[in-house]
């Protein structure tokens, strides 16, 4: 099996209530394929530009598992930047900048090398990017799309078009109503399931997710983490976690047993991202070991057990 | 095992965006009683006004596991009143109006027939009444108090004193952080903890409930239901379900297993609420059966499986 996730590489300025770290290593590509590397070989297809610190660089290469032939540094260009501001109780947040840079370009082109890739993540970017990767990996086995209310907002017919031609969606629950106009969490997902897509999850941050598939419901509370040190990337470690594991077991949307696997991918996505989230950036993930997200796998799995 | 619940009985009027229901049966101890009765006797000590509808009366009796007999009619007196009103979302409300009435002037006796009452649950009232019913249970194996915002606001030092005579604890999470000033809803279960109770139930509505005790801690999604009419009374038949399952099973505080079991008790709680959400007052509750509690438990078992 070879995962590929296409998705941005940023630097962030965070601001918590914990404190706060300027021009720290971020976004949806890198969060994805640092969280998914413990599952296995994860290709990153992802544009920066010239002013990339080359620490950042080194950052990213520290996880093996990472294929960074995808990456793309554009001469003349600058990285996207964003800064975010977390308010005390670390649910919501509010965005101090956003410079496109890079972003506000032309797309990165999947290498040739990557072109058999069967498991697609395609991490939070314009719908029509999106569609566009998407025609770049005819070999797909599953692709699974993330979204934001940005696009939700500005790119509703792209979107829906994209929703089409995937299998899975992943979205917050506030996203989730946006773009279904149902309030009811569960009455969306299953709106959502009439646009295209086998299955959605529904992310509510530290309540957990949703999982809402043609086959069944299923429902996850987060891993009840007491220090939250900046929730920055915990979706997209979520999405790692979850697409390293549906990846490195191999299992086809078209399986018998598929549901159930996604299910227990569920699980893994959600203790890797409560590892990310104890700490900025990529510190904790740096250091984490797959004994420790398999113990905690078998912690979170004795507290949900009924 | 006797169960005993104190608490309110109101006469509601709610508005929700599915519609409005005026001067409709209401009240903590009412929901908890009704919940409860599924899994054995309760005995309900509760006091209204000489205004109370006979129909209301009619309701709560039939439910044939409710003992009447601490329900105390007080001729010239008031019923207590409350008026509330859904946002769209369901997650938040606001107060229309709440006319104390009975609830102003001091509170009911515990009959002596409900003397031996061993398994004891505090609905919501002013804590230092909480305490009175308690000084009037002294058989009492495992004692369990709901409380609310309110209370922490004006009667923190009863509340503080309360804690260190109960075994447990049931409320809301944003109360949770009121009481302990940790945003973070493990930190203030564990704060809790050492204010007292061995346990404490932290409900969160529509995303669960997580339960901090003294050996280990377990978390608990919401039954996922894509209709919900009115939440009026979640909490209380959540914990009217809870501890009609602990009461039922008739484990005290101390025996080895009362952590597994508070877990399946929650289970249950959890079930039973997700029925009363499916209409105004007790409707849905009046025509519950304990066999289609059981089999959404069991459907609910496999919703949260890992």
């Amino acid at each position: 099996m070879a995962l590929i996730v296409t998705g941005t590489i940023g630097i962030d300025t965070i601001v918590t209530p914990h404190g706060h770290a300027e021009k720290i290593l971020g976004g949806s590509g890198t969060y994805f394929a640092a969280a998914a590397s413990f599952y296995g070989p994860v290709r990153l297809v992802a544009v920066v530009g010239s002013d990339f610190p080359p620490e950042h660089l080194s950052t990213l290469m520290h996880f093996k598992g990472v294929d960074t032939q995808g990456l793309e540094v554009r001469a003349g260009s600058k990285t996207f930047a964003w800064g975010g501001k977390y308010h005390a109780n670390m649910n919501t947040r509010e965005t101090l900048f956003t410079e496109l840079g890079v972003l506000g370009e032309h797309p990165p082109k999947v290498p040739a090398a990557f072109g058999d890739s069967d498991f697609v993540f395609l991490a939070n970017s314009p719908p029509a990017v999106q569609m566009g990767f998407l025609d770049q990996l005819p070999k797909r086995k599953i692709a699974i799309a993330d979204t934001m209310d940005l696009w939700i907002n500005i790119a509703k017919d792209d979107l829906l078009a994209l929703l089409k031609r995937v299998d899975g969606l992943v979205l917050n629950y506030d996203e989730a109503e946006l773009l279904t106009g149902k309030a009811n969490t569960i009455a969306a997902g299953r709106a959502m399931l009439a646009l295209g897509p086998r299955f959605v999850v529904i992310k509510k941050g530290e309540h957990g997710a949703l999982l809402v598939h043609r086959d069944g419901l299923a429902a996850l509370p987060a891993y009840p983490a007491d220090q939250v040190i900046d929730p920055t990337g915990a979706g997209d470690t979520f999405a790692g976690g979850m697409m390293g594991y549906l990846s490195n077991t191999g299992h086809a949307i078209d399986d018998p047993g598929s549901y159930a696997n996604i299910r227990q991918a569920l699980v893994h996505g959600t203790v890797v991202a409560s590892f990310n989230i104890e700490a900025f950036s990529l510190t904790r993930l740096r250091t984490l070991t797959k004994a420790e997200i398999d113990a905690r796998v078998k912690e979170f799995t004795d507290m949900v057990r009924v």
